[in-house]
């Protein structure tokens, strides 16, 4: 079942003989699965006219009319809600500016209000809500739904805000690495369509990334596979907060970089200064991309991925340098991998992370539907 | 098959009852797999006599009568055979010194009459030689079966080594990279009976990794998974044969720190001035550890290991101080994965590669055994 769903997500509209072709299974088969997805109202039937004889045709596609999925991400200075349809389309996004607040309590203060009313007006339309997914910094412990200790998001070490959330709403929650969920958003909505192999990296306040290999998101024993803003940039560099020293985070975040630049407290500054020829800006601006030079050289010999995906709040003030790294990286790959470098900037800018929460709990939906709709039903 | 392969070689030795247990297969299932795989020649059993009592039991466990599988590693300085039964026991080992030799004619001179002699004696008597593995320095071509363009090692440029192999010796061939070959003698002969997401870190003349997750190798979109002697650790550092700058083997493989040391020119004589405490040498090995422990910070970072293993011929020169890089390493990981670190010298020395090649077939035989024996066959 798990298959069929993953084809027709590919293809979007796909008939029932083609679903024979590409999974191998029978007709018969074919049949009886997809009829069960239909009364699931996960999928549904549309009629397609293909050709230039007008033929028509049964196709079969995600069924936006039955189901929603809630978004949430839990940021160091924003918190966003959004809610989507089966096929991916954003019918929804709140967003709350949150750089005044700290911890758990501040935060839930404005969540719960807003959450609980997106919750009864997507059921108040008729509509059956199959989960809430949830980004937020990482590290965190997978089995308990904690967090850990994340660096520079202090009144949340060890909150247990899986169990907090599901309490709250009653709804199937996912917890995730926001970097993590920022890369599912890209696998099932964006850009993976095609590739499944791809490394997110999240660039703001922190630096995370998120590894997907073959369509999974890596964790790593401990739940740190991807932290790729502490990998050591500047041998004995900077204490981190992580424990490290010299990690790319401490030089290279929006805080890094600014803690490196006496000419203002804004990347909206540094780059007016870079902008007029500011020595000391250009000199810290210089810096920035030789650390995200060597931070994705790094990041392509370590992990070799199909596709790097730049995101986060400081990605806007690099955007316009990213053809020039991506040339000078090229000089410094190996060979004969050069021309399949391959660096684009994410698909939903700043609500990415939330919206790659809402993808987590699509993936559950396509691995295991029955599981999560009998969840839903209980 | 597969799994009932994978059970016996974790347990070495089990019974059908246990089998059954373990598996989640019916008895029947179990007795006509079993059945099979004795046929064939895989396995056998064994009595054991078990408990106070002494009942014999009949166990299954691997059968080391018929097959024999043949490892090679093509190496910068050394090549060896060596010749391992389905128990994973090294019967027969020859080693060469190669540091005068360049390119493939100058080493088939040497490889050409040993391997033939070895394949003609395992035949004599009444093996079958499952099949020949080898490790070749990275990275490589895996459709083609042919070398890129490996750093340090002249001559090989394009050599179609696969094909090559094939056809003088007549046998089903795996060609690998080196440190993913000496990640997979870990992974079946040595510690991944207990953990199977490892990498390896083979330091020598160049610094390599082999990356394996959940025990399979991880080889990355163009082959250059875990390319960890590539990353940047001297940010505008010297250049690397890669193309890249200030990598971790420019400063810390072998040639690399002598390179930053004008008192002698090997590690026996570096080692010797460190002893004498003579201030130039004191200084080369403590950057030396200071590259190292930032390389493996990198690695813990972004991989997350159950385990990292560090084989090479640098490593015994390293040993002593393994303890406090230990020690401060855990000092710089995240608190809470700190008392996870675990880092631990290779089992098999310098033979690991060869041993790893020999692995290759091993693991090639546990996912697929009737295939391989089909070939064998042919």
């Amino acid at each position: 079942m798990s298959e069929v769903l993953e084809k027709i997500w590919q293809h979007q509209q796909i008939s029932r003989v083609e679903l024979v072709e590409h999974t191998g299974l029978t007709s018969g088969t074919i049949t009886n699965l997809t009829h069960e997805l239909i009364e699931l109202g996960v999928i549904r039937e549309f009629e397609a006219v293909s050709g230039n004889v007008g033929r028509r045709r049964v196709m079969l596609g995600f069924d936006s009319r039955r189901y929603r999925i809630i978004g949430l991400d839990i940021g160091r200075a924003t918190m966003e809600i959004v809610v989507v349809d089966l096929n991916g389309k954003i019918v929804r996004t709140i967003e709350r500016d949150m750089s005044d607040r700290k911890g758990p309590d501040d935060y839930f203060e404005v969540i719960d209000p807003l959450l609980r009313e997106v919750k009864r007006d997507i059921e108040s339309e008729g509509y059956t809500i199959l989960g809430l997914g949830v980004g937020v910094p990482g590290p965190m412990d997978y089995g308990a739904g904690t967090l850990l200790d994340p660096p520079n998001f202090p009144g949340w070490k060890n909150y247990p805000l899986r169990s907090v959330l599901e309490q709250k709403f009653g709804l199937t929650t996912l917890i995730e690495d926001d970097a993590r969920t920022s890369a599912m958003a890209e696998r099932w909505y964006g850009l993976g369509r095609t590739t499944q192999n791809l490394v997110f990296i999240t660039m703001g306040i922190g630096i995370g990334g998120g590894v997907v290999t073959d369509g999974k998101i890596v964790r790593g024993t401990n739940g740190l596979c991807g932290q790729v803003g502490h990998m050591t940039i500047v041998i004995n560099g900077k204490m981190c907060d992580c424990g490290n020293r010299g990690c790319w985070e401490t030089v290279g975040s929006i805080p890094g970089i600014l803690s490196r630049w006496s000419g203002g407290n804004s990347m909206e500054q540094l780059l007016a200064a870079v902008r007029a020829g500011e020595p000391e800006a250009l000199k810290c601006m210089e810096d920035t991309l030789s650390y995200l030079e060597t931070g994705l050289i790094n990041v392509y010999n370590l992990y070799d991925p199909e596709l790097v995906v730049l995101g986060g709040r400081l990605y806007p003030y690099l955007a316009d340098y990213l053809l020039p790294v991506q040339n000078h990286l090229r000089s410094r790959l190996y060979a004969f991998a050069k021309d399949r470098l391959n660096i684009v900037p994410s698909t939903y800018g700043t609500s990415q992370s939330a919206v790659g929460a809402a993808a987590l709990v699509f993936g559950f939906l396509l691995s295991e539907p029955v599981r999560l709709l009998a969840l839903t039903e209980g």
